[in-house]
Formats: structure tokens, sequence, C-alpha cells
């Protein structure tokens, strides 16, 4: 193992742990050091200089600090005879020991150059404990860090630990404001990933490794700051051939017209105002989305910062004279691209206009894009999260569980600090089979006239039950007539903490594409997520 | 849904429910009453009779007992004029009313023939309550029953019960003694079943109603006794022909012999003194377990109770003369056999004997089957416990989580009463691609003679990393010379809280199929657990 660690360059930093050690009864403390020597004689094969002791969790674990440093004490003197140092670090659920301020005064209470101390953010941040009181300890007596996020979940904390904890910056907890403390405190050792989740252990390894490094990389910082997004330059749709007269009528009927033709690809610019769809005959299989553009005010900084958090960068074919799009990857595949529609190079001319671009819409009809909703790989539901937060800069809200048909669906969106660029994403809680759902969601002004206009001009909108309009009456002070245009055009409504929204859908073109447009009243700021299970169980 | 549901000769039994209701401001109270209105009308058109309100969590409601008192009997009076009853459920995460007693000193107090109470196994279980008190209610006010069982588990109770509810006989709630005070106090309406589980609400749903009916008909009793089981006739292995003759010397090499043909279909009996396996050449495929035979005291009535509890009864091909052999389909698609090996019409007279039969085998080799392992389907892994529990009568074991190198694996065992028959079964924690693995472990009196004997003969062994026993070495109290034995033949080794265990594994026969040697010392009554991990690692 050693030898295939040097091989690979990497170096073994931390051997662990050895369990329910310190303040024990004198024949199992005897024991213990046994038991501590043939791991000494492991760690010299395996030349790893430093052991992690966390905290007892046994019955017979004695409550008394002294002993438990004097313990420790002895246990860091034979260690030092082999060039071995004593991490010593409170579990949060430790018999005795539970916060990392009381491991430490055990630790410098046990006064041996070869005894210190082990933070770890799960351990320190799960329990509500201020990590402040890291900077009192000294930098040398801090032998290693583990870093830790973790969703905010109500649970004991062992099965908290050992089942949910996931990378920095994919959770709840402040890793930011934690490690400005370790900082404080002169720790330069290395930043250790200790991770237990149930997902991540059976998924790719090297994915998970890359994952892993952005978390560090975003944690460590000095990166190029994220350039502001300002909306979206287009959504691109894959149609293939077969499927395109239909997609052409269902665009048509929802107020778009088809508005260029790419230079050298089978790709067709449609629009309506600030509303762009890319149609792309390329690619076969299932209609679906297959990139969104973003408009940001930096593209190449954007694509710089993408890059440097390990991002996979998508080559391109281009043909002479077109913009030069930058595009990475998402975690479910779909393309990202960074533009400035505006430029004078950007990427609107790589299009032959057939008809001149039209005005802006009215509001009756769509005006822009409000967001893309993405279904996302079962195994990297948290390596998404982290990748819009990081790479492309946006914040991450609160998940949410929905109940379909086929059980439940985790939600979580990622959004600009301004809202104009918003991902929803979702993944089924237990793994099952079949394509989830993606879609586009249009932004109007009035809803109910849209979906009037669409309904007239022959738009497949989804029938809803009216079963949910008699509850919406129950549940809400909404006049009968508002109801009852609700109820005649298939629109839902949901009131947030703040204003209300009004929204509805388009039937499926092919199994996993479909087209949401919604009006956001007096700041409403969320999804419709009490609408899902209805609209769910509608697509079904 | 009210036509539906009469076609289907279904009856919607209750309506639920209403939240928030009771103990709340005026103003809040009187938009509450026009939601019950509204709801009132849904359940007209439904035919429902019966409203669950279940206890208030919101921050408005007031603790004030009589208060919940009037405006449930508000409610109740405007209910009555529908025809329609209140059953009043408390909540375990209720704010002010989390207990079942609580609840129904409400309903007591709200004094209308129209009010009543909900009982739910699970809110009163996962408290600790004492269900005893439920004797003390008027039958005629016990308006609703809604079972559920739930897994053993440290963890916030909304969770708990949102996710992991089972059916009864599955988890860990004792539901037989619920359902005791429950029939005291003269309950005689709907078991209803009350059970949200993230796996079930994606399973099949016909499977999950019949698995829903199992449970519901072991609660009711009624059933046949289960036969006494005593040890195994034998295990049944598919190999095609192909790869028959690897396996022919694998079982000659573990000291069995070919010892029988059947009379009419392409399967051979193997056996050494009282192990037998048979060798089916007919079904094609990778070498895998397909069924294994019971000795069961009375094979007529197990087939019975098994078929009384909805497991499926296969159907079997029968030449002239050849036995009748009950048999059924586990979960997992396993052929379990009931036998009586020695009965005259017993299943070894369809078998032709090339040789006498052997002498039971010494001590020092395999003297038996001692548990099969098997790796269920992911769906149904609640299912398959009851299985085992229901129709074979056997006890359940407490699960445990093992670390595999694809992710955690669920494991659980059913044992019969004495301990001769067992099954553990296995899943893992997150579902993934390929197949389980599968084994079927042998006793022997002497695991290290029985390893020396099968390595001399050639036997592939599952090599085990020589770290396992520096370990081992590390962490008991087992001296060299017993350390480097079990070193040299790869048996691994447990302590249990009685005994010890020596066991140790060959290589799989194909993807999925593997055997197991094991020695029990001194009522040692595990399955080696704690090896899992070094076990699951070897054979990746």
């Amino acid at each position: 193992m050693r030898a295939r660690c040097e091989a690979l360059g990497l170096e073994i930093a931390l051997y662990q742990p050895l369990r329910d050690f310190e303040a024990m009864p004198e024949a199992a403390f005897a024991a213990n050091l046994r038991r501590a020597e043939a791991k000494f004689d492991v760690m010299e094969q395996l030349g790893a200089d430093t052991v992690l002791v966390c905290s007892n969790v046994s019955p017979q674990a004695i409550d008394d600090d002294a002993l438990a440093a004097a313990q420790l004490r002895e246990l860091a003197s034979r260690a030092a005879e082999r060039g071995i140092r004593i991490a010593y670090e409170a579990l949060a659920w430790g018999r005795h020991v539970r916060d990392y301020d009381h491991a430490w005064r055990i630790a410098e209470a046990g006064d041996h150059p070869s005894l210190g101390t082990c933070l770890d953010s799960f351990h320190i941040l799960s329990r509500g404990a201020d990590p402040a009181g890291i900077r009192d300890i000294p930098a040398e007596k801090i032998f290693f860090l583990q870093l830790a996020d973790a969703p905010d979940l109500v649970m004991d904390v062992l099965q908290w630990s050992r089942h949910y904890r996931c990378f920095p910056g994919q959770g709840g907890f402040d890793l930011a404001g934690f490690m400005e403390h370790v900082r404080a405190a002169g720790y330069a050792g290395p930043l250790s990933l200790e991770v237990f989740n149930d997902v991540f252990r059976q998924a790719d390894p090297q994915r998970m490794a890359v994952d892993a490094m952005r978390s560090l990389l975003l944690l460590e910082g000095g990166l190029p700051e994220a350039a502001p997004l300002r909306g979206y330059a287009f959504a691109e749709l894959a149609i293939e051939p077969e499927a395109s007269a239909g997609v052409e009528r269902l665009l048509i009927a929802m107020g778009l017209r088809h508005a260029g033709q790419h230079r050298t690809k089978a790709v067709q610019l449609w629009r309506h105002g600030d509303v762009r769809v890319l149609v792309n005959h390329d690619e076969g299989g299932d209609p679906r989305l297959t990139a969104i553009a973003v408009e940001s005010a930096d593209p190449l900084r954007s694509a710089e910062r993408a890059e440097r958090l390990l991002a996979p960068v998508l080559s391109r074919d281009r043909g002479p004279g077109e913009a030069d799009l930058s595009a990475i990857a998402a975690p479910d595949g779909t393309s990202v691209f960074f533009c400035r529609t505006d430029a004078a190079d950007g990427w609107v001319g790589d299009f032959l206009y057939p008809s001149p671009p039209t005005q802006p819409g009215p509001a009756t009809e769509l005006t822009g894009i409000d967001h893309v909703a993405l279904s996302q790989p079962f195994d990297y539901f948290d390596e998404a999260a982290l990748f819009y937060r990081s790479v492309l800069g946006l914040e991450l809200e609160e998940g949410a569980e929905l109940v379909a048909p086929d059980g439940l669906v985790r939600s979580r969106a990622a959004r600009s600090a301004d809202g104009s660029v918003r991902f929803a994403l979702s993944v089924p809680v237990v793994r099952h089979g079949g394509p989830g759902h993606q879609h586009v969601a249009f932004a109007t002004g009035d809803a109910l006239a849209t979906a009037r206009a669409m309904a007239e001009r022959g738009v497949p909108l989804l029938p809803i039950p009216g079963n949910y309009y008699d509850d919406l009456a129950a549940r809400t002070d909404l006049d009968d007539d508002t109801i009852d245009q609700l109820r005649s055009l298939g629109v839902l409504y949901d009131a947030g903490e703040r204003g209300e929204l009004l929204h509805f859908y388009t039937a499926t073109a092919g199994e996993q594409l479909f087209f949401e447009v919604l009006e956001r009243r007096g700041g409403y700021d969320g999804y419709g997520a009490a609408n899902s299970p209805v609209r769910l169980a509608a697509l079904r």
C-alpha cells in the first residue's frame, strides 16, 4: 500500500483511528497500549506519522480529564519513540468528551510534544459549537484538520455523521467561516476531507475525487471572481428531424417564430422578443434540453473560473468567423454556455436571418426564460449543487421533498443574486429507472392571458384535475371568479412568503421535455413546489 | 374516484387530514371552519363519512384543552349535519397534544356523538407510550385505527414517521401487543395501514399490496401454526452444462460426491454425509442458488400456512411416482421447499443411486448446511423479512450495516428458534447495479482442519490480506500460533457475546455464487459481520 501510494505521489498523512483509548481502567488501558503498539507497527510499514485518537465512547470510560490526559501522555511518549504523533479529537457523541475545546484542554494537560489535537468541522459544527475558540489553540498543537459539510437535518448525530456528510459547500455548515478561524490559529497542515455519505460510497470514485477537489478549491479561495450573470442568451433543444414538425407547431403556438439558421450547422434559432430557443437537428434521440446559455458580464472570466474549478470544458466545432462560445458540461451533461448576446462578435452573428428580429414581446406573452428545471443523475445531486454554486457563482436555496407518483423527489434550486438565472435541480430520493423530466420555464407578465392565447393557438396544455381547484377554493381566499379562470385554463396558484405565483405547463414533447409558463407577482421567489404533486401526477 | 372505488369493491373509509384545526385564535378558527365545509363537500362526493383531524402543529395553536374541545365540538356539530364523523388524533410531534390519551381526553370533553378519536400505532409506540390505556376508551369512540410498524431508529420522530414506517411485523414495534389492547377496547372497525416509506412509494404497488395484506393476516392470526423446521434437506444450484466441470471439481474438492441422478430431470444429487446439494443442469445463466429445501415436521401444514399468507405457490413438473414437493417462491425468486427427507415417499426416492449413501461425515469435514445468505431485490427487503418471519415462522434478528467496496450493505437474518434454519438477507443501502452475492454456508466441527483438507484438495479459497491478521493480533488475545494458523489458511475469526466463530470462503463460481465453511464454538450465534468488510473487499 505504501509503495502504491508513493508511486501515485500520495502521502498517508493520518492513520485512524484508535477508539475507546483514554480514561480507561488500568487493565483495559494496558490492553489498549498493546493494541496501539501493534497499530504503530502498521504505521511504520505505511510510513504514516500521525494517528487519530477519537474520544472514548465505551461504557468503561471514566469521566476524569486528568486520567485521560495522563493516559494520552503515556501513549504519546511511546509514540514519540517511533516518531509518531497522537492527534486527539472530540467525537460529537463521545461519552464524556464531545467538544473540541474540551479535547484540547485534555491534550494540553497531557503536555507532551507528540500529543496534539485534531479538529473535525462536522463534530464541531454539528453541535452548534462556536468555532472561534480554535484561534486560541497553538498552531503547532493542531496536528490535523478534517473537513466535512452536512445538510441541516434533525437526527441522531451519529447517524447524521455516518450517512449524510458531504463536501464543503454542499451542505448547510459555514465552512468558510470555520476555515477563517483555522487559518487565524496558524494551521498550515493538510486539509483532509472526512466525508461519510451513503451515495458517495457507491458513486464513481474518480468523479467523486474531482468533486472533492472542487470543494477544496472553492474553500481555499484565490479564484477569479464569478462574473455577474444576467439572464439567458438561449436554451438549446435537440430535436431529431422526425420529431421536428410537432415541436415546431408547439413553438409556433407558444408564440415563437423561426428567426434564423446557423451558418454551418443544422441549428435553427427560434425567438419571441427576448426569448431565444435553438433547435438542433443534428442529434437524435428523445427531444430534450441539451444546452443553456447564460449572459455573462465577462464570458472569458466565467470560463477561466470554470476551468480552475475543474469543470469539463467542451471543445466545439467552429466554422470560420463563428463566435468562440465558451462552454462547459454540467454534471447532468447539459452544456452551459457563457455569452454576451449584445457583443459585436456575439453568437447571434453565427445565424443567417430569414426575418428581422421581432420587437420585445408584450407582457401578455412570453417575456423571457425564468428558469430551467433539470432532473439530475442520482449519484451526482450534491455535485450538481456545488457545481452551480462554485462554477457559476450562484446561491443555493434550501431543498424540499416533493411527492411524486413514483416516489419522493428531492429538489433544490441555485439562483443568481438578482434571480435572473435559476436552475431548479431534482433527483429521486430512491434511485429508480426512467428518465427524469426537464423543462424550460418561460416568464410572462400575465399568466391567464398567456394561457388563454396559447390554448386558442392550440398549445397542448397539461390538464389539471378539478379537485385541485376545489381544494384551492377551500384553502385560500381567492374569489370564485379567479378560481373559475384558473380552472378553465389549467393554471396553478401558489402564495409564498412574499407574492403569488400563477403558472401552467404544456404536455411533454417526447418522454421528458416540457415547458412551463409562469407569472411572478409581488416578489414571489419560489418554484410552486406546493403544486408539484398535482403537476407530477398530471404529467404521469 | 368514488365510481372507480365502488367498481373495485373499495370503500373510502377515511378522508384525511384536516391539519392545524383546533385550539386556534378566533379568526383562524373561522377560516378553518370554511376550509372544513369545503372538505365536507369533497367527502360527500367521495362518499366518505369520517375525517381525520390530527393535532395542531401550528405556532398559532393555543395550549388550551378546553378551547380545543370546544372547537372540535363545533366542527363535529357541523359535520353531523352532513352525516360526517370527526376522528381526532394525536400526532407524535403535535404542538401541544402528542399523546393518544391526551387527544382522547379532549375528544371526550368535546362530548359530541360525531366526535371521537383515531389511534395510530406509530404515533403511540414511537413515543414509548403504554398502549394499555387504549382499553379505557369506549369502543364506539375509537372511530378509526391506523397501523404501522417501524425499525428502531434514533431520529427526529417526524422524519422517522415520514420515511421509515413499514408494515406490521417488519419493524421493531410490538404490534401484536398493541392490537390486543385495541381488541380489548372492543374496536371492530377497519384495520388501516398508514405507512410512509421511501422505498415502498416507488415499488410495484401490486406487490406492496400483497405484502401489506400478509402483514395484516399475520396480525389478525387464525393461521395454521408454523410447523417446526429442523435443518435443511438440500440446496439446489443451477449450473449450465458448460460450467458444470468447474463446479463439479469444486464440489469434489469440498468433499462432496455425485450420489444420485434424478429419474426424469437433468438434476444430480451430490452429498457428503448429511450435506446434500442438487445440481440442476436444466437452467442456463450464471451459476446460482435457485432453491433451498428445509426439513419440516409437517410439510403439508407448512404449505397450507404459506398459501394462506399469500406466498406464491410453485407448480412443478412431476413424473409418475415422483414425490409431491410443496414449494413456494421467496421474494428474491428462490424456491423454498418443505420436505421430510426420512419419509417413505420422500424426495430422495426421485433419484437413482449410482453409489450407496455415505456415512455421516467426520467433524473435520462438512457436517451440514448452517445457513444460506441471499442478497435481496432492493425494493423488497422488508417484504423478505416479513416473508421468512410469517411464512416460515422464523425469528427476525436485528439488522446491521456492513461496509462494502461499492457502498453500504444492510443485513438482517431470520432463524428458527433452534438455529437449525437460518437465512441471512442483505441489500445495498443505496440501489446500484450488478447482481448481489449469494452463498451457502456449510457447518464444520473443525474449521482449521477442514480448511487445510480443502486447500490440499485444491479448493480455491478466498485469499485474505495479511493486514487482517496483523489487526487481529492487535485487537484480540489470540496467541501467535493461532494467528499464524488462521493466516496460513485464510480463516477469519470473530468473538461474539457468546463463543467464537472460525470461518472461511471459497472464491466465487461465476459472478455471484460462493461457499462458506464455518465452525461455531461455544454457542456463537452470529454470522461474522465484523469480518464482512474484509470478505467483501477480498471478493471484489
